[in-house]
Parts: C-alpha cells; structure tokens; sequence
C-alpha cells in the first residue's frame, strides 16, 4: 500500500453537468485524521498541432468564457463516449479548422490541474493535411489561424497564447526541431 | 468589441468550496443564440522548481484523490488572499519541502484548462537554497525527491511526472540550457 494513499470515506455528488461532474470526498489522510476532497471530473480531451504542407500550423481564436477573453488555441475537444483520442483528434482538427489529416503521431499526455481535477489532454501532431470546409458545432465561435512556430513561440511570450496544451505544445514541437 | 465574444445573461451559483467555486453560465453567442458554460473559479496558484546548490532539483511525490493515484509534481499551492504570488512561491517550497530560497525568478504563467477553469498558475525558478524543516498543511503529506534535470524528463516520459505545471516547467528548464 502506497504510505501517502488516502482513502475515501464518502462522497457527495454536486453537480453533474454537460462537461464537468464535482463531487466533495471525505478521504481518510495517512496520518488517520478525516480530510475533504473537492473533484472536478471531466471526459478527457485531445488536442492537436497540425503542421500545413506549407510548414505553418494551425490555430483557433476563441473566446473562453471562464476567462473572459478570447485566447489563441490548438483545436481541441473533449472525448465522446466510447470514440479513442485520435479519433477525437481528427474530428475536432476536422469541425474547428476544416483539415483533414492524413498523418497523426501522439505526442505526449498531461493532467491539467490534478489537485482539484482529473483532466487529462492527448497532445496529437497532424500532418499531411486537406483543407475542407469548418463545421463547428452549434455554440462554438472560432478564428482560424496559420502561425509559424516562431510566431507561436513569440505569442506564448506576449500571453496571446496563454493555455497548458497550446503552450507546451509550441514548446514541446520547439524542443524536437532544436534535435 | 470583439466578435466572438459572449455575453453573460445569467449566472447560477453551483457550489462555494474551499478551493473552488463552480457557477453555470447562460451566455449570448455571437449569432445571438442562447449558450451554457459552465465555470470552475480557483484563486489561482503558483509552482516552484527549485535548484539545489549541487544542481539539482527539488520535487515532491503527492497522492492526487482526482486521479486517486501518487503522481511526482513540482511544489505548489494556492494563492491565499492579499498574498502576492512570489511570496506564495517561498512559502510553499518552504513548508513542503523545508527549502528557503534567496532568489526567485518568474518563469512563465498559464492557464490550465481555459475551457472550464479559471485557474492561472505562475511559474517560478527558485535557488540559492538552505534547506530547514518541513511545515506542510494538516491535510498534506508528500515525499520530497531530488533529481537531476535529465532524471526528469525521463520521468516525463515514463509519465511518474504527468501534469502541466511540472512537465512544463522540466521542458521550459531544459530549453533554457540548451542555449
């Protein structure tokens, strides 16, 4: 048994949602003593950085309500029941932008804020891509952009592109074109 | 104004936690059409990487009850009340860790999952270290690891590290000494 385990005691539902579901658990700490626990839970999501033929790639503007802004993103959608992550990746590359992939190569995984949630983005690279038409779904509102990874990396630094998975994406493509 | 922007027409208070806050919004799209977000408010929060004198980094092994599982992360908390963040930089990497630090220098900012959550967490580079005692939260117990920045990446990769503020801050440290 791992010495830092806390094991719940109970659990209140709070909320069940379209996207987020929170609940408050009481966990029993390693020391013994009654702790409380606030979880988000969320379906998961992907998020993908499509490189066009013409070695651009490919971003949303969109507005964040929870931020009051709008911010630069990669495409990204949460996970439908029962469709796998590169699926999602194609689809959501599909509806937000209008390109169809060819190629899709899993990059890396992360939990977004595991202190309070369990989040976790499947970062997706896409290339050989087709450009179709946008369909987005009904209550999103997005700006498609093409940037080069300079302009990218020089947006993270005015806080254009602000987000975990877009800024570690950047950095991350970055990283294994320094290689 | 912005053309994507969205307009609150109501707001519904959900639940006031300890952490977070959880409100649904109905919104005005930009077509005019009537939307639903929903929004997890979090005071915000800061996570330390902190060199040794030796060169190495100072990390923290936490049981995450919304992944119910011990991940390896980069010490953090939240923003208290009036606390500004530098100052909750020290005391977190203090009372986890014991580390007192003589210099800090802000690294970069990002928002974790700007599709639901508010949360901003603030990323900085401590060193100059003393090491004293550890004073962690009643309801906070971790390991404290030290590991070269090589060791984790490789923790990166076999996912022990697995969220944003850590993963981030590895890749941003090992960009900055490649140059």
């Amino acid at each position: 048994m791992d010495h830092l385990y806390e094991k719940t005691v109970s659990s209140e539902k709070i909320y069940k949602g379209r996207i987020i579901d929170v609940s408050v658990e009481k966990v029993a700490l390693p020391n013994g003593a009654e702790g409380m626990r606030e979880i988000v839970r969320h379906p998961g999501a992907v998020a993908v950085i499509a490189k066009t033929k013409e070695g651009k790639y490919v971003f949303v503007r969109q507005f964040r309500k929870a931020l009051n802004r709008t911010i630069v993103e990669i495409p990204a959608g949460k996970l439908e029941k029962n469709e796998i992550p590169a699926d999602t990746a194609k689809r959501e590359l599909y509806e937000e932008t209008g390109y169809q992939c060819d190629e899709l190569e899993h990059l890396i995984s992360f939990y977004t804020s595991p202190g309070f949630a369990d989040e976790l983005i499947h970062i997706y690279l896409a290339s050989e891509l087709t450009l179709g038409d946008q369909h987005t779904d009904e209550d999103e509102f997005l700006d498609v952009l093409e940037l080069t990874i300079e302009e990218a990396q020089q947006m993270v630094l005015t806080q254009e592109i602000y987000d975990a998975k877009t800024a570690y994406a950047v950095l991350y493509l970055q990283k294994m074109s320094d290689k």
